[in-house]
């Protein structure tokens, strides 16, 4: 087991400066010259069509053909855009387009390279897709006008893919997505080719980073193909990519290591680059298919290390290579506007009208501003166009799910005495929705499904697996080439196969331990934009919801820990647009039910939907889960007392844990105080607590009122932060008597037992939270409150017993106050509190 | 340039079993036997000792040396704990003990794999450093018994690699930061070997995936080394783990790729396994300690490909490899606790028994409990013990920083007529504490620096850049091997460097775009996690605070769209414990110096500032920027009218962009209403808002009162989302009367010149938002109402010359009414408004 000598290790003291230029004459692993001299011609003729458009859209706002001399006034007044990566992204789409008509492909083409917008843009109009789309931006003088006007300007569009861009399903305005985005559009969808442009950038983000392991999920049957070029034009904004700066032999090593085949494409020489990059494409696209025929022919899936390529072309080739004495080709500089001063320097100006010149629009388009028909040509038609390929535009060729009825799946319910487990229930309802949609809907999820009770699932679909199996796999036997639960150990990568499963037109549902679904914080904001962007572009049909489960709930963290405690990601969500945004906690099983099946039919949104995975109690049988669910939040007349009449105080609850400890505590006051009026609300559709002014689900304030009162007392047991709650309250008239628990980053609950108990002295501090509120109780209420203290020190006695600490009991246990400390010292000198012995395993819940 | 041949493509059809299996005799690249029969004795010996320590962790609370047959009573009620990866992080601790000894080592070991903490408690406990720093449990039976039980045990300890651990700075609760927290533990710290376990579940994960490139950014000159052991154990929770699942070709290539050069030692014979580990464990560190005097001796700095080891042994090595028909040695049945039913099967409790009884306690623990002499010789001694490293308890070691007197750096200052940027001017006083500093003070970034108007720090530390270089770099010469800058686009990766940083006892700050911040959510919140639970370890020193530089921000991201804008990384800090975060938005310049400043000296927080990197108007001279900051916030009297006297409008601010439409607005009431007391608030501490109550910082409700008065309307314009105040004001008496303006997620404001114009929209939209909440006024606030209009329709009138669409622009100007609506079309149809014209340069703020 010698290292292999040619990738032994060497000392890399010399930097290889010879390799790593981005210059010369190409240099390609594949070798061959398949364009004819005519062909050559017109690839070039085309290539300079669209780089002459991408720096009409940096610069101009008239005179877009030059047919006039280039003046300030032709300028607009403020450049904004970017041309690093464009020259680069141009050339592999248009070799690509050559292969879609030679081979009749089925492509779409995802730019991953930051600001990279006028690449895809120029290329949809050269194709006439943007003029169809956007009549006012035809294929003349006056359409490339307005066409370059718009870009980056107000009222037009921005500097990213964003969703007004043809064929787009990839903003790339944070980096880091887009080979996971493509894997997504690609799964299910055998005959589709996502080339894909990895920015050099890009792939420093540790999502990028660790997304080209995605071939090991990516069977060659029934799903197509990713085609990454990787794009080594060298820079960041101000600095050089790591990538361009390794030798060849560790490039090459590190996509052999990922599990691909890189082909190497390296130079700035046109003629002979087009050469080299019209033969590695071919040769790719055979290799693709060659493996596609011999798994599809043979029936048998395997793992190819895939083609890929590595092309190493100057940042903003065809600048000029030098400015005043600086670098602009090839550069950092070729980032962003490559002449930024043109409008104060003269001599820039005619730099820039010769740079423009140099691309011969007046070759390339007609007098009427119109690409000439020979060039025209060289685009595929129809559908075929990648930026008017209807994937990427997936509302358009989304199937509704067959989803098989919840209610068939109920759990038989008898109110608060059932203990059952929600989440496998639910998951026999999520393995028929996977049987009955074995090509549409898959489940996602970080190495967590069988610990969060979904594993049921398995027996509709197993878990895929490209990588190599083991004889002990057949153990288990959840593994195979054909699944579909989606599992690797990022979340990242999870989330962006989703975001790419379901923007090409189909259904997902991602699973993750609550705590640690922050780390996709920044994802799922950048997709609320993306779909609420959508909503304003008229051809952008709605496609399915980012439908996200979570479960491993803080409330039931004691085992894992501190770090496993966090339920702030709804913070993260409510902030995004109400278009887009919807919150659900269901209390129990049936509502659960309700819930997803609710969720997987939605359109456009980001669901998400906290639920607790252990046993628990049950409380609604499936027609008053419907009901509740429907409204999205109600009273409960059964947990209430005196329900025909105005309640004393209220007591509501949003979240399973927090609801069972609010009709416990419910149940002590009603046990205490039977003439109490005590109106018990539970909350299952989070945005219904806010003003309708401010969110389609919210509520009117008349509504509110009816529910929570205007001006009795509310003890509000919340699931997650309490001031999420009360930010949600602020304009109602009542939010002064809205008193909200949840969790608190506080007492550092990190071994078992603790939090399980913090959460049966929630029913105590909850009741005498309520006694608190209500003044006028006098004397009865302070009988009661001592009778209840009574019962938490022996329920407090039973927890120092179990080796709970005094001191963070008293933290958990918020309404404690001097008083009753005293109380608390008599008692429990006279019971000499303070054992040391064995928790009970029944107090606590399973681990996982 | 043809691919190498030993890598070349090769289909991976057939699973590779043979080579993929982790059991057998010791296969290794490195060869040799370099123990003596009685090293490796006395090896096994230390290693069993170890283990049977971690399954008394996981099983026992009594009966700890197991003098008495094992019985129901003995066990802990609740089974907790992992025991996976517990083998192979001993094995390798063990191995490295021997070298710290052989070549008196400076090391610390950083324990990745998630839950692993028994292997390092173990050890610890085993090298005497456990009971040094915790006396009871000391090194004898009762010691030994205490130890066990308070392991995942109410009131004791986590499963993680928790701060309570000795040795520990990397919890590993949330996975995959232990290569970057390693790398910052070692920049600087040249004599240094973080010793790191990756687990191969931790490597899927994208921040892992990335972090290998760290190399590109180590100078073998001044900073340690990191030496990996990448663990092949081959399982995750419920899946095996991808690296472990490719081909020996590929995984040799990825990490030859990734800049590493891979030994590997893989099998389960224990015999063979140690001479492996030791040979090669050997080499690693003479290759190390070569590269480092080769690098030195030269002064010549250069990447070598650094050794990295890949261990792949089974999962839960040394347990029972099948039970009951089912594998659990090298299977992800061994994961967590290997037996879980040992309380009610009585054949598994007896096969426990045997397991533990295979180790020999009484072999290597004498009758009292305590290790063997001739055991205990095996580790080193004092400060040597890895457990005991004072680096790895940084604030012991930490020095505070030279920090030059920010107040030499003012800028001059003509309150409101000052146009400059903070950004830029802090930048110099930056760069001198990164002259004073030149080996306790790094700046990180994401390739943001320059944007940032930070640029101004490479006068006194470059950017660190260990690839290869370009002749073009001297260009801009930004790049060297020895640097203060750390620049990789990686928020994962440079926030990870930090940590590593400053809790190995340095200083550092991290500067980047407020929208993307959101990427490292996940990884704040742990860290916040982490230095709130040191506040209750005794023996852990305080270290420097994470410093965080939010710029780029919302209000400043016209030209970059709508994926650019994102305040709601404060919502994230905000929950964190009150304890350990600080957030600081400086209204101007000076008072940005003031902040930064006492940021860089305080300890154990993680401190937010967010400030525009543009030019902008300033406001406070140094004194008076030192008073305000001092106090967190204030009222500005000269912004205020008739300031003596109790105001009729409290107009307040937060964030320099936001406290500039207010002053505006003030401006303008005071210009048509100049009888009305205004009184103008400025906050730079947002926690100021917050009842002291609930944090440090927070203001009684007395002084809360004394400024915002209880019951004056307080317009409130904010940097972020407006909720972030009223849950932060909520309890105040006055909080009804508090009207808040900040940030909303409307509008897709993605052009440039849009947000500009917002901005300016606010002025008005305040000033008339006061006058709506003084109905007082009545008919001259009605007048003053439609001056306001008219000057706002005619600045609306501007801005659709500019472009604007009228519907976006009514979306953003908040208290437009149908009553407005009616008098702008009046006025607008008078103008003929409409045009279509280019926006004036002035207007908008430069792009980045």
């Amino acid at each position: 087991m010698a290292t292999d000598a040619s990738v032994a290790p060497v000392l890399n003291t010399k930097p290889g400066i010879q390799s790593l230029s981005p210059f010369g004459a190409a240099r390609s692993t594949v070798e061959g010259a398949p364009l004819t001299a005519d062909e050559l011609r017109k690839t070039n003729a085309y290539m300079r069509a669209s780089l002459y458009l991408c720096l009409g859209m940096l610069y101009l706002k008239q005179n877009p053909l030059l047919k006039e001399p280039l003046k300030l006034d032709d300028l607009k007044a403020r450049l904004l855009g970017h041309w690093g990566s464009d020259s680069g992204q141009i050339f592999t789409y248009i070799h690509f387009n050559r292969l879609i008509k030679q081979y009749d492909l089925n492509a779409i083409f995802i730019s991953g390279p930051g600001h990279g917008a006028p690449a895809v843009l120029s290329q949809s109009y050269l194709e006439g897709v943007y003029s169809e789309v956007y009549p006012e931006m035809s294929q003349d003088e006056e359409g490339m006008r307005r066409f370059f006007k718009q870009f980056s300007f107000p009222g037009g569009i921005g500097s990213h893919a964003t969703p007004e861009t043809p064929g787009s399903l990839h903003e790339g305005g944070e980096l880091g997505y887009s080979i996971s985005h493509a894997f997504g559009s690609v799964f299910d969808h055998p005959d589709l080719i996502s080339v894909t442009m990895v920015g050099d950038g890009e792939s420093e983000t540790g999502p990028l980073a660790t997304s080209w392991h995605s071939t090991k999920f990516l069977n060659p049957i029934t799903d197509g193909a990713v085609l990454p070029i990787l794009h080594l034009n060298g820079y960041k904004i101000n600095n050089p990519t790591v990538l361009s700066r390794i030798s060849h032999t560790e490039l090459e090593a590190l996509f052999i290591g990922y599990g691909w085949t890189p082909y190497f494409v390296e130079g700035s020489d046109l003629d002979s680059m087009h050469q080299a990059m019209a033969a590695t494409l071919e040769r790719c696209v055979k290799e693709i298919k060659s493996y596609q025929k011999q798994a599809r022919d043979s029936g048998k899936a395997f793992r190819p290390r895939w083609p890929m390529i590595v092309l190493r072309s100057p940042k903003g080739w065809t600048a000029p290579r030098d400015v005043d004495g600086h670098h602009l080709e090839g550069y950092w500089r070729a980032h962003q506007i490559p002449l930024p001063d043109v409008a104060k320097n003269k001599a820039h100006l005619k730099l820039l009208e010769d740079w423009m010149r140099s691309y011969k629009p007046e070759e390339v388009f007609d007098s009427e501003g119109k690409l000439i028909p020979e060039l025209a040509e060289l685009a595929p038609t129809g559908n075929a166009r990648m930026s008017a390929n209807p994937i990427s535009n997936g509302g358009i060729i989304r199937k509704a799910l067959h989803l098989p009825d919840f209610r068939k799946y109920a759990l038989a319910v008898n109110p608060g005495i059932t203990n059952k487990g929600s989440m496998s229930n639910m998951a026999e309802w999520l393995r028929d929705v996977v049987a009955k949609n074995l090509t549409n809907f898959r489940l996602f999820g970080p190495d967590e499904t069988e610990s969060n009770k979904l594993g049921g699932v398995y027996a509709a679909g197993k878990k895929v697996w490209m990588a190599d199996y083991l004889p002990e796999d057949e153990d288990a036997g959840n593994l195979a080439y054909e699944g579909r639960v989606m599992e690797m150990l990022s979340e990242h990568t999870v989330e962006g196969w989703l975001e790419g499963y379901i923007l090409s037109g189909r259904h997902g549902l991602l699973n993750s331990y609550e705590p640690f679904i922050h780390i996709i914080d920044s994802m799922v904001n950048q997709h609320c934009k993306w779909i609420e962007k959508c909503l304003e572009v008229e051809w952008r049909a709605k496609v399915s919801s980012l439908n996200i489960l979570l479960t491993a709930t803080v409330w039931r963290q004691d085992h894992n820990g501190f770090t496993h405690q966090d339920p702030g990601f709804l913070d993260v969500v409510a902030n995004k647009s109400p278009e887009v945004v919807r919150i659900y906690l269901p209390p129990d099983g049936n509502c659960l039910l309700s819930v997803m099946s609710h969720c997987l039919e939605s359109k456009n949104y980001v669901n998400v939907i906290v639920a607790d995975k252990q046993d628990h109690l049950q409380y609604l049988d499936m027609n008053a889960a419907v009901a509740h669910c429907s409204k999205g939040l109600g009273i409960w007349e059964w947990a209430s007392t005196f329900p025909d009449e105005d309640p004393d105080v209220v007591m509501a609850s949003c979240g399973d844990v927090p609801t069972m400890e609010a009709l416990a505590a419910t149940a002590l006051l009603r046990q205490h105080l039977p003439d109490l009026k005590i109106r018990f609300v539970n909350v299952v559709d989070l945005f219904k607590l806010i003003s309708n002014d401010d969110h389609p689900h919210g509520l009117t304030d008349k509504a509110f009122d009816a529910i929570f009162t205007n001006d009795r007392p509310v003890i509000f047991n919340f699931h997650s932060y309490p001031w999420l709650i009360h930010r949600m309250v602020y304009k109602r008239t009542g939010s002064h008597n809205i008193h909200v628990r949840g969790y608190r980053e506080k007492g550092n609950i990190d071994t078992p037992l603790e939090l399980a108990i913090r959460n049966q002295a929630d029913r105590f501090s909850l009741a005498m939270e309520a006694l608190d509120r209500l003044p006028n109780l006098k004397n009865r209420g302070s009988m009661v409150r001592e009778k209840l203290l009574e019962e938490q020190i022996m329920a407090r006695n039973d927890a120092f017993e179990h080796g709970i600490d005094a001191a963070k009991y008293r933290e958990w246990v918020w309404p404690y106050g001097p008083k009753e400390e005293g109380v608390i010292g008599a008692v429990q000198s006279k019971l000499g509190l303070g054992g040391d012995d064995q928790p009970a395993a029944s107090v606590v819940g399973t681990s996982e």
